[in-house]
């Protein structure tokens, strides 16, 4: 159940590598259009510093405001290719994690993290260049009292991550991918960015929008009325 | 009206294109004090990135939630030069530009995008360096399914723009000028510049804003006291 | 009495300067640790651009919203190495401070502002390399009307800030150490380094922080319980 | 110009008498409606007592933040049946009215105002019943230190606002309507309610909106298939 | 999938109604601590008038903002007794809820609304008796182009939903409750309703919570001391 | 020092009684006028409900997110006639106070409680007329696990509270009074009020502030002008 509390699962099943390995060649957005414009992550989670793209298989922690425990708990089950993506039972901003962990987490082979809570040591961070995601940066030390959960279901900043679903993160947020759906969502952002390719090179020729998506017709029909300049639109519509 | 649907202005009456130029040549902060302490955007907006610097007339975009239809239709309607804002009918974070429509404003000559929604495709904007001032970072899909307007006088971040006035962006924000007014603003905030050169220099040297400014007596009369220490200070002022 | 306006302190007690010196070596969160993880000021202040790190007695400015003339009071009170910072009689976004008063300041000597109030100029500082702790980027003109007060007790952004305490800020925030701990802080700030760096080795090396700090019988006292799939774990616990 | 301090205007033109007491009958929801769905006033704006609503005339003020001296120039430009109307320069939730000013403005004739800033003694004012719609219930106290205007253009939570245009509010918040189309409005409005009491009605008899809106068509159209159960949609739509 | 679009289910399993009706007992918060403290909606879900209470199974709908479609479809396929609760795709407060669908649901036999989007004709709604937790009011009027679903899982307020999951809701906010767990949670609030009797009797006389609870050593290891009085705790702890 | 824990102390000096009962005949915002204008609360801080209003001497608590174990100790500590107040060591919504604890704090005297936390139970604190000032209504659980501190120096919602100091709340928020300022504030309130009733009965007559208050003058040297109407001030100023 979800924000159920006491359990570390050892084994998940991850989404297929190769799959993970193809969707990585996508960011978010193109991710998010490809599933059909779902699976983001609420917008105030923000990346620790610009320009970092990760792309993995979800171990997930669900903890409690201002107790970072879990967080070894994940360090040993996690594998590498990994991201690591946390929720709370409430909201809380305390620096869950720094660079400590961020250490232990490298050498485990995780890739970054994704958190609904605080993150501290953003420098340290920044130059091992371990990305985090995070709801706000906070020095606030945690504490190691209360047992929350790992590789269980969890909501993380309005999104449902199941254990081995696929997290993408770049400058633009956070996406997960249903492990089921790894490989056709792929396949579906493929397909969008070939599209996108073509529309790309005549946008920037100069051609519109307005024609390449030929919508004109709709547009009139929604209601659009064109006016040849404020004057005339007092009066009544251009022809 | 303000937040009127339906309506493209086809052609609109833009600031004068020297007076563009020549408020090209100052920041927002100037800007603003420049017209009287008027004309700031709120400061939720955010540059994308940071160093970015525009000018230009405004053509303006109302917008419903989660809807990015009129972006289609501005680009049909901007002028080389044009800074596109965007203002809504309720408060969205969606995802309403990206790579694509930047690729496209930029082939018909805009030079960025002031935005009261989301933006995505970031990394790629900076890449393109198309700037873009928005209330959020949001991969989030948006629909074509209701007309707004565009070239018509709307709102965005809590400042009033009609279309061809002049938007200047920058690092501290967003500050529209009036397109009557521009000229009179420029030379006002050269005027200021000017000033605060001499002032700059004076500061630079170690002179304090007290002597330069004459405040001493006004803060005395406003009832400020001085004391050598905190001890004194518990007894009575300082002689 | 804190929020008295009308004073202006000139001469205060500032922490000792070679506890300054020992405190300047460690960044925010160790120092928040080492004093019993106290003194961080609220996470919504930010840096106006990232990399800055500074460490100095605190000069303080009690202001009032909309209105900046106490930090040309400041100015001339200000010793070289001192930090600014200023709290606020009520919430208040308003540039209270630009690239003028960051001539000045620095040429007194100030090493950076902490400001729970607008900043604006920000290319400009960060071009002069004039680090700013803010609660927002803002080019909002302020007037000078109304005395607050300068070294006397401030809260700034939720924490108590007494004159000549010591303040430092870098990527992750900011914390004052009250100056007649600034010692011993600094000696535990020192320890806990030498401490961290230690277990940072074995970190690094793929050690877990379950064994390093023998987590393992307290997760289990705290009733974590250990599954070796989510199979097992709707059946019961795993041996 | 939106902005100007240093403006009071003495008489105004205000909405027809006539069309301002056929809108009153109306909630802000329908005029809202009735207007093409423009002029409402960000729902930040809160009454500080349920249950009141107003609609007059509005007498215009712009204030700096922290500073409420244009309240008392107000008190006497204002008529009998008149709504007061505060924007800002910058973002300020002080106190800037309270029961002092409420009996000034009630003696005057106002029925209320609507502040995008702070209220105080709001036990006080529900005692008179005299209605404020604000951004924040706050004690601060205020300044008459700078000049704003009396009755020029404003925004005032994101709805521009012209003298003599007429504001609705109630519980749902506030709307502008412009003083020139008042009376389309007010007949709008009236349509609008005969239409709706007949749906209302329809609705409470069990008819569903579906029907009589007749959008099970539309609904087909734009994708919504029906599944008896969760068991059937994860194999195919129902027939 | 969570977030998908275009699906309606016409019969969903709902908890037992005689469950449901021994949940009805309770209160939010105790029904929270009788699952293990999980199940909360974000408490920015408020009532939109103190009082009331209800508990029912979940209907669902899953819609995007500004766009209120999807209501219309819930109000024929929910039963008496349920309780409609609706996730959005993004952020929005626009007043998707109003007195027409409220008639509409009572008709239809719905008990309330939980909502993560705005809500309007709220003193109709106080008027009528018909309970609503929203994220805002707001009188924004909403659109009906973009299908979403009804009977699908769906994320509220931060809280997964299954259809004919538990709702209740009080002036505390809200709780879900999974259909299958609904008995035992029925079982173990009434457990803690009068297990907390008893400690109510017990407190209500004086006794201490220190001593019904037995933490006083606890505190103690915990590293709490106790001093006479401040002056004392300057020197060292008392005995 | 202000965030310390693992602190109880005994005996606090507290206020004195006849001065705590004069402060308790004024409201929030007049006693924050007599201090000088200072010693509000945050305006984030609100009652539950409506109409209540408490003035007595505080105990402090200063606890961690989501653990409320010092409000059991601080029920040993409290006397007949104070007000608990709260502040945490970082941003906490979770429900730390219900019934139980407010028929404890009642049975051993208290008349409330300020919390910069969240409270939950809300209908039954309104029916028991416990009244409590909070930053959440919020029914999530806490545990008790780590000391804080009771009757050390805190600070609340922006505000310094030292154990004994005079804390008055009412609808308009929360102030405090430092225990030795509580017979001058009183008497200054006093004095403020009967200034204000001889204010108020003029003001109520009809007469203005601009004249009672002789603005005028000032109002002109600080730059309003008045026009005639709209079209003149597009002129120039009337006379």
């Amino acid at each position: 159940m979800i924000g159920q509390s006491g359990i570390a699962v050892r084994t998940i099943r991850r989404a297929d590598a190769a799959q993970v390995a193809a969707l990585g060649k996508f960011g978010v957005a193109t991710i998010h259009e490809a599933m059909g414009r779902v699976g983001l992550f609420a917008p105030y989670l923000r990346p620790i510093y610009p320009g970092a793209k990760i792309c993995g298989p979800a171990v997930t922690i669900f903890a409690h405001p201002g107790d970072n425990w879990m967080l070894h708990v994940a360090a040993e089950l996690l594998l590498k290719g990994d991201v690591v993506v946390l929720g709370t039972s409430s909201t809380n901003n305390d620096g869950m994690f720094g660079d400590l962990l961020a250490t232990s987490f490298r050498a485990r082979g995780a890739l970054g993290l994704v958190s609904d809570a605080g993150c501290r040591d953003t420098a340290d961070l920044k130059a091992m260049d371990f990305p985090v995601w995070a709801r706000a940066v906070h020095a606030k030390g945690t504490i190691k009292a209360t047992v929350g959960s790992v590789n269980t279901p969890i909501i993380c900043a309005g999104a449902l991550v199941n254990p081995g679903d696929v997290i993408v993160a770049d400058d633009d947020g956070v996406v997960v991918v249903p492990k089921d759906r790894a490989g056709e969502v792929a396949v579906a952002a493929a397909a969008r960015e070939a599209k996108e390719a073509k529309n790309r090179e005549r946008l920037g020729s100069g051609e519109l929008g307005l024609d390449i998506y030929g919508m004109r017709d709709n547009l009139a029909k929604a209601g659009l009325v064109y006016f040849d300049d404020e004057a005339s639109y007092l009066k009544g519509p251009s022809v």
